[in-house]
């Protein structure tokens, strides 16, 4: 049963996308459901994650699990320099774009983590997320990356959320913007921005179902043994947001 | 009462470790929990994560959120060689160290992806984790990272388990391992393996419980925001092991 539960998620992810450049044919790897040759695919379409010195970690790299095999997406890393990065957990990841080079992207994720206290007067990264979100189909955020798309002003006069042990630090980088203190993640038109770190992945998994349905959510999530929480009203960390706000 | 916990939490964490070479006497940042001269801080024992090409992301940096903010143990990462590695995902990280000058680590972790089919019949890989082993207080794995302990004889007479997509594959490298078919993580002496991906993470939480105490591994999780999968027999994800396994 196991073997032909794979065997069906591999055939759906090997055929299922009509929008990829070139489709592959060949059986897919048990593990990872995608088919051998995926590297010579030509994904059509760019995630770009922006990055930062002490960005949060996993703020990053829970989405790029769920995203990282998507059919017609890539996943790419930009920062106002390329290179390596470092992170609040000391580890580096590798931009691979720098501002300046950086093409359009299709979805923009920014991050949270103590760097963004420094980000938020970057006059460079605040020009940047401005400039890519005119093309955006989506634009997102996890944690405090909220933070420094409110500062932006590109959430004004929507709802969002943020990280909520930082959630007063990162509401007052804008009073233009509706801040929801009880939230996984908020969806208003095409900004969606998740609460603290892990909600991230969740978050990111909603955007899989947004753009490739909830069957193909499910199978990032069932790939990676995750148990998704699916519901973006269901927040075991929620916050009081103060008068006036949503809850 | 935000506030307080936050303060409560801050405070536990800068005063916590007796072992920690130097102790931090700032406030805590409100989002990290963590002084501010955390970088100043000489950690006394190390975390050493072996990354190769195509290691799956989550697997490595599940963990390294909950263990990058322990008072005195640093993590690291190393490769065949040192310098930028490519995740299956498509993002590089950078391993510090080199099999050839890496440090003794106290804590081992192997991850999982699809490039451990490659690094099974890695003789380096195998030598180093082996050798490594000789001077850690636990070695640990994540997915099919199982399969490369495993291959290197460390498993055997143990139990352990591993991704349950790859569970044939991973298992066929060692019939000397009791593998188990049901569990988030398995713990059997100083070795600790985990199911797929996001099990990791539950595992490496398991890890800060096992070395600074249930309220440690509870503050790296509600730092995160992570709801945390806290028990090694709760496995979603499970399969039959097989005539004569642990189920």
């Amino acid at each position: 049963m196991v073997r032909l539960f794979i065997l069906w998620i591999g055939l759906v992810l090997s055929v299922g996308s009509a929008s990829a450049q070139t489709l592959t044919t060949e059986m897919p790897n048990p593990e990872t459901g995608r088919a051998v040759s995926e590297h010579a695919t030509v994904k059509s379409k760019r995630i770009g994650i922006v990055v930062f010195p002490e960005f949060e970690t996993l703020d990053v790299f829970g989405p790029i699990q769920m995203w990282g095999r998507l059919p017609d997406h890539e996943v790419v890393l930009v920062a106002q320099k390329a290179g390596p990065v470092r992170s609040a957990q000391g580890v580096e990841a590798v931009a691979t774009y720098s501002f300046e080079n950086a093409p359009q992207f299709d979805i923009l994720m920014v991050p949270g983590g103590i760097g963004t206290r420094q980000e938020v007067n970057n006059q460079e990264i605040l020009d940047f997320v401005r400039k890519q979100d005119q093309g955006t189909t989506l634009t997102t955020s996890v944690c405090t990356g909220a933070a420094i798309l409110a500062k932006a002003g590109l959430l004004d006069g929507h709802k969002a959320t943020t990280n909520k042990l930082a959630f007063s630090w990162a509401t007052s980088q804008s009073n233009k913007v509706n801040w929801v203190g009880h939230a996984r993640w908020v969806e208003d038109g095409k900004y969606i921005t998740s609460s603290g770190v892990s909600a991230g992945t969740d978050m990111s998994l909603a955007v899989v179902e947004k753009v490739y349905g909830r069957e193909a959510a499910d199978r990032s999530a069932s790939f990676a043994e995750y148990t998704w929480n699916d519901k973006a009203d269901h927040d075991p960390f929620a916050v009081d947001a103060g008068p006036g706000s949503k809850k």
